[in-house]
């Protein structure tokens, strides 16, 4: 294929948010250097919720004032709503990433309210940056969430990401995030589903971020590949989950989706070797997580070109 | 796609070969039986080696006796060459797998001889089976080794594959395993290799045996479908190894295979539920051992389609 595909490690974010021990602002901020240094310039470093919902971002502020004076990184954090969007341009990131589901019921327990109203919170906050002057500064892109099926509702209707993403657009996104928070999606459905996507955002770039909580995650990868997708979402170590889907633990492993990426012949600047390094500094930060991937455990293959 | 796959079940062979503890014959026949039940008629029982190399099939004779009274299974055992092969004839069994590597050096490693000498073995096998009058009887098939690369050998050309499957189905093999014994493969790769086995070997079916080492097991199931693939070898709880690969713990796993197939819309007739049972009575026999697998960690999905 020849052309490039990037990661945007989630870690510090997606990664986090169910952990047991709280980070330091310190350590999250050393996190996200190593990645820029390994080629993951593109990190989501924080979440914008109150703390007493998740204590692990109490210091999402601090992370997000230490994130700017890091070179060569750019640095995204989630907002569920305005509230924490305000509190994202009042950081001054230069990328905001908001979330809502393609199932009604999971955004009802996620954020008690219906996927419509969601949508009318993400144009108050892209209201709320362009009354700033932000416009053109600052990146707001969108989640959609549960795109694949929901643990909660079950079924979700194929037609609904491709109308999320029309309508996010519509609104003003800079970039569409198609999720499968909860590990339903195979590959057949990931094509068609992504180039649905892919069909109605005109130039706003897509994503996808997958859970390998059903095995599947990097087979849904090379699918989105195949149809077109170059962006993913992945975590270092495989850490994270969704607190709404039982089970859910695991996004797509870092390192595992770039050797894949790699194999699959695409170019990601990214040397795998150091984010094996500093997974392994990061699980002595983390006693008693989950950490998942296969390169890690058996090394990369004597044949593999790695970057230069 | 509305076709059907198929799992050969390795894990009585591939899957108990680098194990510690004993499995009792009566235990690998429950097995079996247990499989079969579920829907997976296809299994590699055991495998012919001298019991001082691999002392888990010490009775293998036994167990091949004993999977002709399972009604309904089709059972197979793995020879490493003319010698396993006319013990495996001995016991009766109406399918053989051969094996040889596309790998020189992983040849050598494994049977001390070379590719070229393997296959005149299996010539030897067929010449064999047909002078005790068997032909039609007992089916030979022969797997390639390390056709996507050797932790030994490092690259092996993607020539390899074909030519070697070329001259197996000239020789008289009754069907081609196409091996990642290693975990080296990619997607991309697989499509390839895969693509350009099936276009020489006429009506001789392919299987494909991928091991998740670097955790591309099931990507590489997906990227096979795609060419046309639609038999696969895998082992319950991804049990299993190469005992010449370094690290290569890991055939890729039946519950989560089946799980994907069906979610590319094969029907496998595969009762997943029943697996997973299985796979927690096998536990109980081999304590210490890595059993893997997403989907006996997070179980099925809401929206799964259970076989009738």
């Amino acid at each position: 294929m020849g052309d490039r595909a990037m990661i945007c490690e989630v870690g510090p974010r997606d990664g986090l948010q169910m952990t047991r021990t709280f980070v330091s602002t310190e350590r999250k901020l050393a996190w996200c250097r190593a990645e820029v240094a390994a080629g993951i310039p593109d990190i989501e470093v924080t979440s914008f919720v109150p703390p007493h919902v998740i204590p692990q971002f109490a210091d999402a502020a601090a992370v997000a004032a230490g994130a700017k004076d890091i070179p060569g990184l750019r640095a995204g954090a989630l907002v569920p709503n305005l509230k924490g969007a305000v509190l994202a341009l009042d950081a001054g990131l230069a990328r905001i990433n908001y979330v809502l589901s393609a199932s009604e019921e999971h955004n009802r327990s996620n954020v008690r309210r219906s996927t419509a109203e969601s949508l009318e919170d993400f144009r108050r906050i892209i209201a709320e940056r362009d009354a700033r002057g932000l416009k053109g500064k600052v990146a707001i892109g969108s989640g959609i969430a549960t795109s694949f099926g929901c643990t909660i509702q079950g079924h979700v209707p194929e037609e609904r990401a491709p109308e999320i993403a029309a309508a996010l657009v519509e609104a003003g996104a800079s970039e569409i995030m198609v999720a499968d928070t909860v590990g339903y999606a195979g590959p057949a459905q990931v094509r068609r589903i992504m180039a649905a996507v892919l069909r109605v955002v005109g130039d706003v770039p897509v994503s996808a971020h997958f859970h390998d909580t059903r095995g599947l995650g990097l087979a849904n990868v090379t699918a989105a590949v195949e149809v077109g997708i170059r962006r993913f979402d992945a975590s270092l170590a495989g850490l994270g989950g969704c607190p709404f889907a039982p089970g859910a633990t695991g996004n797509i492993n870092t390192e595992d989706c770039a050797f894949l990426l790699e194999r699959l012949g695409l170019e990601t600047g990214i040397d795998i070797d150091a984010l094996v390094r500093l997974r392994e500094e990061v699980e002595t930060w983390l006693p008693g997580e989950r950490f998942s991937g296969a390169v890690a455990r058996a090394g990369l293959p004597k044949t593999f070109r790695r970057a230069a």
